[in-house]
């Protein structure tokens, strides 16, 4: 297999979920000319409704689409599984503590996948949706683990570059982007539950409802 | 969830494939005094003789052990399914190529997940059986490669970090090593293919080979 010439090219690898900031970093990369192949996870979340808003999005906007199935055997996080109660109000400002809807190495994971793809089909970057502004505490959404990350991809000569378009804007930036790039917001979702409506009261639904007030 | 105290505890996550590297690596581990939890892959190689071997000699050692199943949709290396050859002869060393065996991202796969379970279970150490010197000139073998990844663990905070006793050892030295362990040998399988017996052709059988004769 001869290792391809990636770099600068404009393929792409974007890291999906159907929710408020993946889809504004496609709709971005698509606005910027990158040929997008999305990737989705199934990583035994609690609902499939945001894997479903994914795939719709993905053929609205006619990118070819690759569902990952991630199973982890060990995993405990409020997300996966339906026993523990996702939290509904942020008590993660203490510095040594995770929030329970952490995914031990979940980002780790998803960009390992996105890389293996991205260098199968040639992608000269994959982008994920990651933000350090309105976060739920994640140590995976920091600005330098992508750095750090980026450190790996250069000792492999993959040619792929991570990039995080989101990493410094709050919700009510990233929405007004999206607003301007015609982002159908009502398509996407973001709510821990999976229920008809999103819940208003978990992590991400604060968010969300917070940014598009601001916004 | 609380972030747990991991760096320099004595539980350890092995990525163990049942072959002579990492068979190696469990027992130089072992003899050190870490409590070793085993990861065992399983993506679709040709045969799961490789896995069988694994679990053998993880139960032999009374390790606990995890099997994980990884499917890329989209790989097309030579290791996977049965459509295409594995090489016979090292032809390697033009810089531009790498061997058809490479599966694109899959030591940063196997990485992610032992992350996920050490972050888990409270592991500090990652063992890895990689090796620079004898090997099939894979990118994600390389030390530099280690290094970039340790700095994502300590951008992540996790207290992890990856450990690669064999990086510098050639086959023989392994095999020294490992008789001084009292490593089974004889239980392991590193062959590509998934035969009765090694083909003794193959890469993989090729480097066995020559390092227990220089042994």
């Amino acid at each position: 297999m001869k290792q391809r010439r990636t770099r600068g090219n404009m393929k792409a690898v974007v890291l999906f979920s159907g929710g408020l900031d993946s889809t504004t970093v496609l709709y971005d990369a698509l606005a910027r000319g990158y040929r997008c192949h999305c990737v989705i996870f199934d990583y035994g979340q609690r609902h499939k409704k945001e894997i479903l808003c994914a795939v719709r999005i993905a053929k609205k906007r006619a990118c070819p689409y690759q569902i990952i199935r991630i199973v982890l055997p060990w995993n405990l996080s409020s997300l996966i599984g339906t026993k523990n109660p996702v939290p509904t109000k942020n008590s993660l400002l203490k510095t040594d503590e995770l929030p329970s809807t952490y995914v031990p190495g979940r980002n780790t994971l998803f960009i390992s996948f996105a890389l293996s793809y991205a260098e199968t089909i040639g992608a000269g970057t994959i982008f994920i949706g990651a933000n350090a502004v309105d976060y739920s505490g994640y140590p995976d959404c920091r600005p330098q683990y992508y750095t750090a990350l980026n450190r790996v991809l250069t000792a492999l000569g993959t040619g792929v570059t991570i990039k995080t378009p989101l990493i410094h804007l709050s919700k009510a930036q990233i929405i007004r982007r999206g607003n301007r790039l015609g982002v159908p917001y009502d398509l996407t979702w973001s709510c821990y539950q999976g229920g008809e409506k999103p819940c208003g009261v978990c992590d991400s639904c604060r968010f969300r409802d917070k940014g598009f007030e601001e916004a």
